[in-house]
């Protein structure tokens, strides 16, 4: 009897669609190949178009399936200008990490070829970190307030509890001591200004004595904006609050091609939602020029997470094949100045894939 | 009778006192070419160094002498581990800040030669803004809360009033009317999810009608940071909150050099303070060898900022100076890869100012 996976599939708004379908292509391709593995596939309809349609950005039955799944894959979500009647902006992905309680925002950060970083003197893999984003807490945890625009303040508070702090850092040291890197979590924080960063800190060096194999150390959020683009080779493992996650993960994107190079994992202990992590690009969506890289970065951390010898192979295989494709700095979709479409850039990785597997 | 002007030196600790004395002679140099202007100085001891000597950080008399001065000019404050007997960081520069009001920290970021940034393809003055943090509330307003370690968890408030932010958006918007850039202020928030930047940019929105001649934009934080790394040379102003203000300031900062390239202002409506981004870096203290650059930037800014002729005339002057000595790479300090002591390369730039005045 094959191992049957069950795997969530969520579209999602704007380029969502179309760079998730060539995912699932990619999925569909692997499958014969994979011995006693089974892909179940459960398509739901979530994001601010569901919410047009149903009044309901995360229908019930959705978010049923995502907690029964053993996996959900999301393309993006997310509409501008679209607006909750209270004037609230609908943040689903938000929702989902609250709702799944997906704590940790696991984002692997990669160069593929010198031609992708605005940074000197950086090749294949000499940039090759892991960001790991606090994100059920921390300044989010205020996102729910709405602001009296004709008071004489508005205020959010961030906060940080003991249990969100030691399973996120947990999951740092894990991935620290999984990764092929330098055994070593950074907690990028602000311990010298705010007394709940200095809380954090004390969290974190107590679940490090946890893994007396891994390097602990500490740097000011500032500090570690500064040296990511100086030497952002320096960095193996980060872990950090959920408002400082945001701002260091988009930078870290924009060392390696931008945001259609970085895939996520929001991972919990009940789901696990792999999506990349651009966001639902309204304006380009629909022209197939969308780049899906991401999206199937996203897709092989899958493979990797669901922690099956042959689905870790196929892990391996498309990270190969993704890494073969782009070998190439003339194989890229518009975003990195190429010329190839959503679908084209997706076949050329399809058929290192098959030969491959 | 020439126009006196009292300016308050105030070296502090590490290599503060160094490289604030050669900024001082800088000035002592110019001082006679200057038509009907005086430079009184009244040099103070603040810092942590001043705290282990006398018990406060900051002595009344030498802030009420910042108060009654025409400018401040300080070196470096703070040393890491000297903490006050309840388990407080002592961060005399953040109560400098707070007690004077000093509520727009002016950073400007301009790239002098290509050799200095860890960008591919920009040259000199490519990379030219002006980065405004708002510096007496936003997430520091927390800043004196303690935190208990047993508990369960930790907050801190972030904190955005009307005044505050209608004034620091007037200093930006002014900035940008002053510079002979884009005309443009970006306000940089994350008002997708936070109630208190749904507030901050509506404020900014009201004051921005203020300024016709001025654009107006709104870019979130995590994508500001993306932007940075990706197309810095788009930027004018840019105007944001305490906390975001010092990690974007950073990230700036390293795109031109690091923090000895650094400088800054930081302006109230009673006193202003001019000193470099950096911190006291204790570990190369004593040794002449800390990059005064920031330190003679910010003297720069200081004399533009005492707007009288003369002194606006010495400002470019002093810039013109430091441009000519950068403009040759190898005439660098340690923390650039040169050879040249705190000494020396103001020496360099003492010749050209000279010449220039
Ligand atoms: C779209 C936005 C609400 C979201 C966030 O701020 O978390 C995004 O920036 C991200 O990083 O996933
Ligand atoms: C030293 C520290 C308290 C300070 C700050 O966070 O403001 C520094 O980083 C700065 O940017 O001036």
């Amino acid at each position: 009897m094959p191992q049957s996976f069950h795997l969530v599939i969520l579209g999602g708004d704007g380029i969502g669609p179309e760079v998730c379908d060539q995912s699932v292509r990619l999925l569909e391709i692997m499958q014969p190949h994979l011995d006693g593995v089974e892909f179940q596939l459960d398509r739901h309809s979530v994001g601010v178009g569901e919410y047009q349609r149903s009044g309901d950005a995360l229908p019930q039955s959705a978010f049923d399936a995502c907690l029964a799944s053993d996996a959900v894959l999301l393309g993006a979500m997310g509409l501008p200008n679209v607006r909750y009647p209270n004037g609230k902006e609908i943040a689903p992905q938000l929702d989902l990490r609250e709702r799944l309680q997906l704590y940790g925002g696991v984002r692997p950060i990669r160069l593929y070829h010198e031609a992708d970083t605005p940074l000197k003197g950086h090749g294949p893999g000499d940039i090759d970190f892991v960001l790991v984003r606090e994100s059920t807490e921390g300044l989010f945890y205020g996102r729910d307030a709405i602001a009296d625009l004709e008071a004489d303040e508005a205020t959010n508070l961030l906060r940080i509890t003991r249990s969100a702090s030691e399973r996120v850092c947990r999951l740092a040291f894990e991935t620290a001591r999984r990764r092929d890197g330098k055994k070593t979590v950074t907690l990028i924080d602000k311990a010298n200004v705010l007394s709940s960063m200095v809380y954090f800190r004390h969290v974190f060096d107590e679940v490090a004595k946890e893994f007396p194999d891994i390097k602990a150390e500490h740097v000011y959020v500032d500090a570690a904006a500064l040296f990511l683009v100086r030497r952002p080779q320096d960095f193996d493992v980060m872990v950090t609050e959920n408002m400082f996650g945001d701002i260091l993960s988009d930078l870290a994107a924009g060392l390696v091609g931008g945001m259609g190079m970085a895939p996520s994992g929001d991972i919990g202990d009940d789901a696990a939602v792999f999506q990349p992590s651009h966001g639902s690009a309204p304006d380009i969506a629909g022209q197939s020029i969308a780049n899906p890289i991401a999206m199937h970065l996203s897709t092989a951390m899958m493979l990797e997470w669901l922690d099956h010898p042959e689905t870790r192979r196929a892990a391996d295989a498309l990270n190969a094949a993704i890494a073969d494709v782009l070998s190439d700095p003339t194989q890229r979709t518009a975003d990195m100045g190429g010329n190839l479409s959503t679908v084209e850039i997706t076949d050329k990785i399809a058929d290192r894939l098959s030969k491959r597997l």
